[in-house]
């Protein structure tokens, strides 16, 4: 049985998580997640890549507001901030039953691989999920103000302060994932696709834990990446005004090199068919298609082209 | 200026602590309360008790269902059912804040009286509240079936099993609330009620705390209860219940005995004026009123009425 992985953050990486899974079989598509985002808020313990994929596979996310869950009620909420209490980070009602669970198995001494696999199966998932590790990582965000957590950066912040570089504590000692590990050694690996989610806090946390990037450069099956910059804009989330922030050029040429030393293919959007080159000349397969996914539909194409080029390159 | 101690547990004393909280000053008026109905589930420490008297005060009450939070929803447990995970003990999305909150505190190192005392302040009450201990006390029921939890015995088992006695995990290493203690020693302590309770599972716990007996045997001021059985009936729980399963007479003037080495006064309903003899042989004063509170003009008389009872055991 031919194998995939995926790795993904949050929102965008999601969009095509969800597209892969309509496209191949549950036991083909395994998912490695950035946990670096996770936080500790009000004593729970809150995984919002992990969390974000499974509400987006399980049909459970609220579209509406772009995260968390659909049909969401605001009572505890509501209630908190009566209390006095910080309310910068919303936790909906049905969303809290998720963090519950998890602190207590976490407090419990059950791994995080094993519960968020527990989870996801009782959401009806049938791929397999890896968070990147078991172990503590978490992103902080240098910017003018100050070096602060990710999510102080992300939500309380809203992407303001401008950035100067990010750090990954804990990760020179964390682990990556032994399922990972062992999926990306796997003879049945047919092709690694990292998912258009930022490269700097959603993939490079991950490319951070020792190991990985060697990982990638001596897979043998095909790593691609999907392009999260489409004509220099980034369609979810603050990548292409970091890249600027940070006196990188904010085009999909740019993320491919951020990723070069282990990549075999990379994905453009048509609209950004002039950077082929720049791609190639970077020693990578470069392949236009259309990679804005607006509906379930654009998120399957995607997803087959994604196959597609996999193929490609397995016959190159 | 006159203090009064009231010792209470959930329901029934609440009934009573609301009175006495519409009569007395904040400043005048203090609550020792039950803790040993404390219990850890899903991960959240949870006091029954507390909580039921901090709703009371603070109209926060849910009438309608006689336990939890007015305008309560579920969409937290409907969720954490989804997710097959046991659902026997409900908790309410708007409640779920309290116990998330004293949850984190209590993990942060905060003792559960700081807790306590400052979500009754969020909540506006201006008495003070003094859980009976900052220990962990666990009631444990032993039942024909077996020994089991109190939580497990009221709300999973709904009181079914016979009883055969009570102990108190905990209890012989357990201390005072240093807060009852000063106040139980304190000069300017008028009064202590003891509330209609129940006195196995609500007021026993304290009792069964070192040294306490004592200080309200050694008490000055005078140490009066109200009988939580009217005409051999437990008007809320299972006290009668209990004493019939313990063997012993469900009658006001058995209670009057449970408490009769450190008790001065014993407050009896006007339908039980033929035991104030059988209470007054035991060397206590007995005092006739209507102690079935209904509405909250009912609560009030009933304060009142325990009130006048202690400036006449004064006088004596």
């Amino acid at each position: 049985m031919e194998k995939y992985l995926a790795i993904t953050g949050g929102v965008g990486g999601a969009k095509l998580a969800l597209g892969l899974s309509k496209v191949l079989e549950g036991e083909q598509l395994h998912f490695a997640v950035n946990t670096a985002d996770d936080f500790t808020h009000l004593g729970l313990n809150i995984c919002p890549d992990i969390d974000t994929l499974m509400y987006t596979l399980s049909g459970e996310s609220n579209t509406e507001l772009g995260w968390g869950r659909k049909n969401e009620s605001w009572q505890f909420m509501d209630a908190l901030k009566q209390l006095g209490e910080e309310s910068w980070f919303n936790l909906g009602d049905r969303d809290l039953s998720v963090h519950i669970i998890r602190t207590q198995k976490l407090r419990a001494g059950q791994q995080l691989t094993e519960i968020t696999q527990a989870l996801f199966a009782q959401f009806g998932i049938k791929a397999s999920v890896f968070p990147m590790t078991n172990d503590s990582v978490s992103t902080r965000v240098t910017t003018e103000a100050g070096t602060i957590s990710f999510q102080h950066y992300f939500v309380k912040e809203q992407c303001v302060p401008k950035v100067q570089g990010f750090s990954f504590e804990g990760a020179e000692t964390a682990r990556v994932n032994p399922g990972i590990q062992q999926l990306l050694l796997d003879e049945d690996l047919h092709g690694v696709i990292l998912c258009p989610s930022n490269p700097y806090v959603s993939i490079d946390p991950m490319l951070s834990l020792p190991g990985m990037r060697d990982l990638l450069h001596n897979c043998k099956a095909p790593v691609i990446a999907v392009s999260p910059i489409i004509s220099g804009q980034a369609i979810k989330g603050p990548t292409a005004k970091m890249m600027q922030e940070l006196s990188i050029p904010s085009t999909a040429s740019a993320v491919a090199h951020h990723y070069s030393d282990f990549l075999d293919g990379f994905v453009l959007d048509s609209s950004d068919a002039g950077l082929k080159n720049a791609v190639e000349q970077l020693g990578l397969s470069a392949f236009t298609t259309q990679t804005l996914m607006v509906t379930l539909q654009d998120r399957i194409q995607l997803a087959e082209a994604c196959l597609n080029f996999i193929n490609l390159l397995h016959r190159s």
